[in-house]
């Protein structure tokens, strides 16, 4: 029998028969349990795969992502068959693996039930300790077809009509098979820790013309221990979602008579927001921010100069004709306005870095299907700048921009996150703007810039904008999803567009580089991960009421009145209860309304003329003077303290 | 001869001859010359009118301010008399008065030139002085227009088509006349204090399509003393003309490539803006306002549900169209979306009256033609706010606005204004909304609050919106011209529209009442009047920068950059000056700059470590240490003092 070699993870190298599965090679070598499928000179196969000459390998644990990714994709597989045995007529079309998990999509004229759901799960479990065997099987493509046509599985049919590869695969396991490139688990006994999660109804290939299709979803992970932590955190997340809490607390609302993605803050959101404005406004002035406002619209002529039409026009509003002969369309991005008021005036070297900020509303048209709260809106207000500098400022800007970044993460009690630096492919010459140096001065001072301020980064080769390198820095939420919250992006391409210039020591005429940067992102998507961070637990001085006095009897109604006129002219957001109601149903609804100060007044208080305040997580304070409580407040939000409960309690 | 009665002014009654003209009446009756036209029976005419039948009559003085209208109605005619004597060819259009003045569009290839403006006046005095009589001359409409296509008038036959009547009047002067409807002077003679002020391109009929005329300003007035007084006043309205001030004093710009009427807030123009807008809020919360943020667009349904779509439309901007089924449009007004907000829960009385604020920006279609500057713009953010309240507390509501705005005019030394009522006229049934009732608790309750607040004001019959009483603050400018800046509107209307209810004390849903409220009126309207108002000299709590500092020599360079520093670590915006240039150079442009405080740093400031600062009229202070110098920065930002100069100087 022939023989062949192959190259083993670490390097060693060894000799085995032509024909031998991977499954074998790794038995021979100890390979533990965990490993689900392997890496053939580098592509992804099944253990099941036969070795015929020489190669290398890698193994995929289902620890590793890659790994894990595919146990998710057969737990689909595995789901499909389970939906198929007990609902038989019901058609598959495509089932794949997203973050956490994986979904599959039916065609069936009614959504599956919560029992049915309860079925589907036990008929898994049951095919699973089967441990059926999975195999792959390659076949002309036309045969593919008579196949699935043969079944009815129409939706199949057409997948495979559109597949341009002449030999397709197929995946078998017991009396079930499905299209598939895999890879996949060797048998079904691999799946050991699933759940399905929910149901939705979604269009046959996303389009709202088509008809609907059952959509399952469900997660899967290496050990039970890891799916009972995911499923403590979904919970915890379903808690905190932004929607919920949201319409709990009064924050925000949406109509469908003013239009979807559209939300309103309500008044209590509107607090919350107008602090956040003013904070974030403030501190940039004190930086050499220069706050501006502009329009928020504009000819369409200034983004088809600016290039936005051409690259990002199925992302912008339809435009306004006005007078058949004026276009003007609602802005997608604030850049443009802030490079009008940059050529408004011929700039010298002194008046570099120019930083021109504004709280600046946008508009993105997406689909009514994605919209979501606050995360995913058609409308939204950044918190934006753009920095016109010098090349040789670029480091010292963007160093400036870092610190920021850092004082206002430290300020929201922000502490799990990461910076990318994304750059060019120097290879791929057609991404990214042509011009080496440029590229290179950037790049390094990115770099600089990082170690200067003394964060740890990744670097991700090839994955800069097309015009600069840039700075994400990745925010994760309770899931641990990391999401781009802050970005320093570096333009040499807009200046150019433009032709922006600035008058240099030499006297001669030079172009300037754009920095687009953000720190607290758009108002509306801060304040979705605000509320989902603090769980609607604001502290103190983001809080929409601060302060809640409430009375035990009506014998302490005037204290009461005098503490809560004394707080207010104070400037503390504060509210009086002094209903006549049992103080439990008092407190159990001021705790739900998240304030973060419940100042019971009884006979005592009134007595001592003291206040006893109460924390929102329960804590309860030694009775106090007005003035010492005062105090306490204000030194909360001098240093922003957040007195948090954790996501675990 | 057949004997008339006449009734004269003061209710005397006296027989004349029938065919006896006015003229001699008023000097049989010793009328003074001042008197240029008269009311006969109520309708003004002509001195030249010949008595036929009892009647009653009135006098007209061009003192007055119908008669100082026929003034310069006469001023135009004796204007487009001088041109066409001049300049022959050239076909005369329209000649209105306006405010303050009158124009006449002439139909002339080109311009007309400075010198030309020259000569037409002298021209016009020559004809004044020649004393021309002016007569009335009635003929069938027919004739006139065979009169003016013989003379070549194109326009005036035009205009004489589209004329119902059967008969029609001329007047004439010496060998020139014009179709007009009159009253005039009796001779050109009583024209005696004009001067032309301006040329400007207009079209036919005021239509971008029509062919370009040739419109010349002028204004006449009853004597030297007034032109010379308004010529002052017009001259220093120039000077303090926010559009040349914004310009100036780098507040904010308009961008042909962004779009006519979208002006962009600069750095400087943007602080004040954001002092204004959270001076505003802030006072409005400590009020009770719930100030919230809302889309500024809708779909176009909500517009056809509030009426805006069929009464508004021309005014809005164009509707966009998503997937061919959704309709949004910028909104012309935030009351929809307010409105949207209290439907979004029940109401109970207990939560009335609901105050519902918001900067809230909106756009309205506006001709290229009219927009400028920062007052008549295409987008506009307004100090908006919607009070939901029951009937019975419009009263205090209305009592709780106009302090308000008493309070924020007294801030910003507002002093010349007054206050108008506007009622509905009961005999006119088709105008306002039906329910006598309604309007006569409103309008009596609004009366009331006038009094109760002790400001003077007018009645306006007839000129309530259509959906209720309001009062409007007329603040005047420069001219004395007012504007309408605050307004409180009651609103029956919309509440109806709408179905809004609240759960009143006896558990029954009633409706309640909306008032519309604007104290700052828009953010642009507002900066437009504060440039004007202050001739660019905004008080220091406003001032874009509140002090410069400067250096005399390089010597000083240590200490002042010491003394910016503190400045503006104590929050202030300062300016540091240490060029190397010339004092005087400095302190011009500090002036220029209309920056409130000055502070130079000499040799005798840096020994004493003193600061000597000179106030932007020019008074220079006594040296003081820093810490004094903040006090009274402080002091005088806590009171919101001005240091104005007067219009006069």
């Amino acid at each position: 029998m022939e023989k062949i070699q192959v190259k083993l993870p670490e390097g060693k190298i060894i000799e085995v028969a032509s024909g031998q599965k991977i499954q074998e090679v790794a038995s021979s070598q100890g390979i533990n349990s965990n490993v689900i499928a392997a890496k053939l000179d580098g592509a992804p196969v099944d253990l099941d795969r036969a070795l015929s000459r020489d190669c290398s390998l890698d193994w995929i644990s289902m620890n590793s992502p890659e790994g894990v990714d595919i146990l998710r994709h057969s737990t689909a597989h595995l789901m499909a068959q389970a939906v198929q045995s007990l609902f038989p007529g019901t058609q598959v079309t495509i089932g794949p693996t997203i973050e956490d998990g994986f979904y599959y999509d039916f065609r069936r004229e009614k959504s599956f039930a919560p029992e049915e759901i309860e079925k589907i799960e036990a008929r898994m479990r049951e095919l699973a300790t089967l441990d059926l065997k999975v195999t792959r099987e390659d076949m002309p493509r036309e045969k593919a077809i008579g196949l699935f046509r043969g079944l009815g599985e129409e939706y199949k049919v057409e997948i495979l009509r559109e597949i341009p590869e002449e030999t397709v695969s197929l995946y078998r396991q017991g009396d079930w098979l499905d299209l598939c490139r895999g890879p996949h688990v060797s048998s079904t006994g691999v799946i050991r820790a699933f759940k399905l999660t929910g149901v939705a109804g979604a269009y046959w290939r996303g389009d709202e013309k088509n008809e609907m299709l059952q959509r399952i979803y469900g997660t899967s992970w290496p050990t039970e221990e890891a799916l009972r932590e995911h499923l403590r955190l979904l919970e915890e997340a379903k808690k905190r979602d932004h929607r919920r809490l949201g319409k709990e607390l009064g924050l925000f609302m949406v109509s469908d008579a003013i239009g979807p993605g559209l939300p309103l803050w309500l008044p209590k959101g509107a607090i919350v927001r107008s602090i956040l404005e003013r904070y974030i406004v403030d501190l940039e002035r004190s930086l050499g921010y220069q706050h501006v406002y502009t329009p928020q619209l504009a000819r369409v002529e200034l983004y088809q100069r600016s290039g936005h039409w051409d690259h990002f026009k199925d992302n912008m509003y339809p435009p306004m004709l006005f007078e058949d002969k004026e276009e003007l369309v609602l802005r997608p991005m604030n850049c443009p306005h802030h490079i009008m008021m940059y050529q408004h005036e011929l700039h010298s070297y002194r008046d570099l870095p120019l930083r021109i900020a504004e709280l600046g509303t946008m508009y993105r048209y997406e689909r009514s299907g994605v919209l979501s709260g606050l995360s995913r809106v058609r409308a939204m207000t950044l918190n934006d700048a753009h920095i016109f500098c010098t090349p040789e400022q670029i480091q010292s800007e963007a160093v400036g921009v870092l610190r920021l970044i850092e004082q206002v993460y430290r300020d929201f009690g922000f502490t799990d996150y990461w910076h990318r630096l994304s750059l060019r492919d120097p290879k791929d010459r057609a991404k990214f703007v042509d011009s080496d140096a440029m590229w290179d001065n950037a790049e390094s001072c990115l770099r600089h810039a990082l170690s200067e301020v003394g964060v740890v980064y990744k670097e991700a080769l090839g994955e800069a904008a097309y015009y600069g390198p840039k700075i994400d820095v990745q925010l994760n939420d309770v899931l641990g999803h990391g999401e781009t919250v802050s970005t320093v992006q570096l333009d040499f391409y807009l200046p150019e567009r433009f032709g922006l210039e600035y008058v240099d020591t030499d006297g001669q005429r030079k172009r300037p580089v754009m920095i687009h940067r953000g720190v607290v992102s758009t108002m509306e998507r801060m304040m979705a991960f605000l509320i989902e961070h603090y769980a609607g637990n604001f502290p103190l001085w983001l809080a929409p009421v601060q302060v809640k006095v409430m009375t035990v009897t009506d014998q302490q109604k005037e204290y009461a009145q005098k503490v809560f006129e004394d707080l207010t002219r104070g400037g503390w957001r504060a509210q009086l209860d002094d209903r006549n109601e049992k103080l439990g149903y008092k407190i159990r609804q001021v705790q739900g309304e998240r304030v973060p100060y419940a100042v019971v007044i009884g006979d005592r208080e009134v007595r001592d003329q003291t206040v006893s305040p109460r924390r929102r997580g329960g804590e309860q304070l030694k009775p106090m003077s007005l003035k010492e409580f005062n105090d306490l407040l204000r030194l909360e939000v001098a240093n922003k303290i957040s007195h948090q409960q954790s996501a675990g309690s």
